[in-house]
């Protein structure tokens, strides 16, 4: 397997690091020792931190994409499928202790305000995951299995911002309640 | 009036930085040059940034529960009382033009893995803010106004929790969709 760049190192190191510690808490230093680069190196490949940040935001939003996958599987009704989706993203937050949160979240919370830049790629990156999760929404609103009193888009809007409200909630109380309390809500009462 | 004590000085000025700035981007010079205080006053009435920080969420929380006082007002039926609740948050939000956010979900994102003292804090904050929905949300079961078939504690947690979402995305979009979307999702389709 040939060795990544070093740009590469930087990035995936990025996306760890600021996931787990935030945008200002962690320095160009703690990044460049956690990808085992020089220092040095950083301003070769990256204009400043900001622009780092929304490279990890591209990179975890490559991996949101490759979740989403199963958003769109017709081999499975849509209603269990979009289910499924949000158990599966609870599980991955149980793996981690509900300690990192969500980068998109956490990045939203801490930086909307400081970088216009990110606030841009943040915005680009939730409407897209919204229209996954419309898709999906409005599937089963044809099937009959989701209500259709309301939009597709307004319900899966709703869905995604709840579901990071919960993630935040799970990040304070360090348990799985806010999760499974998101899905007894809506799948047990809000989408019927 | 009498000058409001230094300390005061201190807290007042460290709840406005830490709202709008984040405890990371924000130094206790940041603080003490907000409060117009001399830097070295801090350490006479404060052990750390963050002993500052669980003061300035105290005094949000007498904040927020000056707005909860609305939440059990007699003289309103529940579920408009409930709904007016959030409507007045919303129209806060609105008035900060969507760009500082909720202090207790911007310390929860940002502090709750790097702090245990602030995490414990939030906790019983959140837990206290539940409380007071949750009275409200069984109140408007009792009266028949919103759904008996869902415990109000539940209810409660999901609204509090996706309401924190949709300030986090208002923060990003900047601008009412997220809390308008809150809303008539819950008060027209969950609640109902």
């Amino acid at each position: 397997m040939p060795r990544p760049s070093l740009k590469e190192q930087i990035v995936v190191a990025a996306l760890e690091t600021l996931h787990r510690k935030g945008f200002n808490a962690t320095s160009v230093q703690d990044i460049t020792d956690a990808a085992e680069a020089p220092k040095g190196s950083f301003y070769n490949h990256f204009g400043s931190k900001e622009d780092l940040a929304v490279e990890a935001l591209d990179r975890y939003w490559q991996r949101i994409l490759g979740s989403l996958k199963s958003l769109s599987d017709e081999k499975v009704p849509p209603l269990p499928r979009l289910r499924a989706y949000f158990s599966r993203l609870s599980r991955i937050a149980s793996a981690a202790d509900y300690s990192s949160g969500c980068f998109v979240g956490n990045m939203s919370v801490e930086m909307s305000n400081q970088s216009r830049m990110v606030r841009e790629r943040l915005a680009l990156i939730l409407a897209a995951w919204t229209r996954a999760i419309t898709s999906c929404v409005r599937e089963a609103q044809a099937d009959g299995s989701v209500r259709q009193d309301a939009d597709a888009k307004i319900i899966a809007e709703f869905l995604l911002n709840s579901w990071e409200g919960a993630v935040l909630r799970s990040k304070v109380d360090k348990d799985a309640v806010p999760l499974d309390t998101f899905e007894k809500v809506t799948f047990d009462l809000l989408l019927k």
